[in-house]
């Protein structure tokens, strides 16, 4: 299995979701990634190239997204060039997108490695990360296999998904993955926490791009073969034509859990992710009665537990509520129980675009 | 007591409060009775005066408000001669603004009846307050006294003064006053209800000018004195100059209840006050979950008793609440638990004021 390789080391930015769970604040026409969420000056898009272009250089990031949010990609990271916005045509999950940054980045270095990560993430120890990612690649360098990202629970989160730890290898903090399992019940959670067996998985993954193509074709029909060799405008017109084809999968789901060569490693930075109202009410500072309130202004009395996001410009006064989202934007306003509110959130965006159309999505 | 007037009837519409019990939907700017709050077409005002002009014409009757306002009276009431708009330079109440009226009118008709009525009611029956108010012009012609308009409860409602009625009077359905009580406890609202004696206060009340003015004569100092005959344009420098040195009362506090000359009508049109939250949640029909949509697009799940008031164009989703005011305008979102909440409303109000400035208000 030892393979080393002398390829650069790539990033894939994956940022073309919908960001549908922070309805209402996030919207189809502008998702969370592209958003200041939390007043910090930096979109979470921003946030994540920042993170990463201290160790990779710009032209070695790719965005992947959809065309009609590549605009923001292009305005938000000047220092991206732009050929490396990869804009897709159509939604089509994770495993689509990485395929194609995969076809990319293989024709620029076939000995690339790469790192594969979410943009709605946050890092609370940079130093932390930028070692264990560059411990990481060292390790794909050497080793044709899939490595994925761990971090330590610190709750018994429903609502993250979770790694176990299989055997361990000769390094320290790195094992064989043993097996997979997304948004566990709150006991399981539970007892995974309390194993010591079980990490969180980040949604950060490393790999060689020639390996990872490799399993692209072993697990799921390719449709951009990396035997193909187009120029620029070749491979737009034949994603254009041939990407509606790929299955609309994740690449957690569609490669990750089907490989049986797939390790994770302990990673000690502080890790969130910022994708629900739920995770990131978890993930925040408190205040008073622990609330968290989003880069808004709110009043409260006598209220706890909620996490509250305004526009810019409204005030809140907010009495008696215990354990509420309550988020406006433009023209929505949410009022919702805190708890497992992730489908509803979702499922209240398209009732709210079935009843009054595509302007409250 | 018997003195048989020849005087016309004339209507006085109180029309200067601030509305903060409303508050943020009604604004010191915008205060309830110039809003159409129920989205029926015509503002509070428009309806009280739609009302009083069906037994009153529109030369005899004026509205009273602050001078802030006086633009709001004009555009609404076109019919309304406009110097039949009492715009007071300060707001002092409405004991100072039923005086300032008292005299206009004394002026005009030293014989005259008038009814004196908040611009914040709803009548359910116009064809019965017609009557009753009719009967009730009747009586004052005929005698010198303060009558008031009294509606049986149909529910203990601890938001609404009342009137204890005392001797029958030789007139069905007219007894004498035996007490005011105003706001009382829970209980006591209910011990009142089960009386039978206990009537709610509308705070519409008639009376001959003459007679009134002889009251505040007697109670209350009186800065315009019917004795004094001034040009237009003198009565508003008079007023302007003197109107701050009227004492900050309510007619209610002020006058009738100071009174020993007191009587009440049993009147039995369809009434409810609409000056807070409370009592427009009570006195509206209520849809599915007992909740209240004033003129707003709500989606509830799994939620109960709330009335929610949004700006037009706004969407809310509701989802696990029970028994709250939702209810946004412009810069302010107020989620509040509606249990009494009319002081807290206003406290609320003045805290955005204070923390944001006047314009929260």
């Amino acid at each position: 299995m030892e393979t080393n390789s002398s390829g650069k080391n790539f990033c894939v930015i994956l940022a073309g979701g919908k960001g549908r769970r922070l309805w209402p604040c996030s919207r189809e026409k502008m998702p969370k990634q592209f958003m200041d969420f939390f007043g910090t000056g930096r979109t979470q898009l921003q946030q994540t190239f920042d993170r990463f272009s201290k160790i990779i250089p710009p032209e070695r990031i790719y965005v992947s997204t959809n065309q009609v949010y590549a605009h923001y990609v292009e305005e938000q990271l000047p220092e991206l060039p732009v050929e490396n916005i990869l804009a897709e045509p159509i939604y089509r999950n994770t495993a689509p997108s990485v395929a194609w940054a995969c076809y990319r980045i293989y024709h620029h270095d076939k000995d690339a490695n790469i790192i594969v990560s979410p943009s709605d993430q946050a890092v609370f120890n940079e130093e932390a990360f930028h070692e264990n990612v560059l411990n990481c690649f060292d390790f794909v360098k050497k080793n044709d296999c899939l490595l994925t990202m761990g971090v330590k629970p610190t709750r018994p989160e429903p609502g993250y998904g979770y790694i176990q730890l299989g055997e361990p290898t000769e390094l320290a903090d790195l094992y064989k993955v043993k097996s997979f399992t997304e948004k566990p019940e709150r006991d399981f959670a539970r007892m995974f926490m309390e194993s010591g067996e079980f990490y969180w998985n980040t949604g950060i993954f490393l790999t060689k791009v020639s390996y990872l193509l490799y399993c692209f074709r072993q697990i799921l029909p390719l449709v951009l073969n990396p035997e193909d060799v187009f120029t620029m405008e070749d491979e737009l017109a034949f994603v254009k034509e041939n990407f509606s084809r790929y299955p609309n999968l994740s690449i957690d789901y569609g490669i990750l859990e089907k490989s049986d060569n797939v390790y994770v490693f302990r990673c000690d930075f502080g890790w969130a992710d910022l994708g629900t109202w739920h995770s990131i009410y978890e993930a925040m500072s408190k205040g008073d009665g622990d609330n968290v309130v989003l880069d808004s202004e709110v009043i409260f009395e006598d209220s706890r537990d909620n996490i509250v996001k305004l526009p810019h410009g409204r005030v809140a006064i907010i009495n008696g509520l215990d354990g509420y989202i309550v988020a406006e934007e433009d023209n929505v306003l949410l009022i919702c129980k805190k708890g497992d509110s992730s489908a509803l959130v979702r499922k209240y965006g398209s009732e709210a675009r079935m009843r009054y159309g595509d302007d409250f999505v």
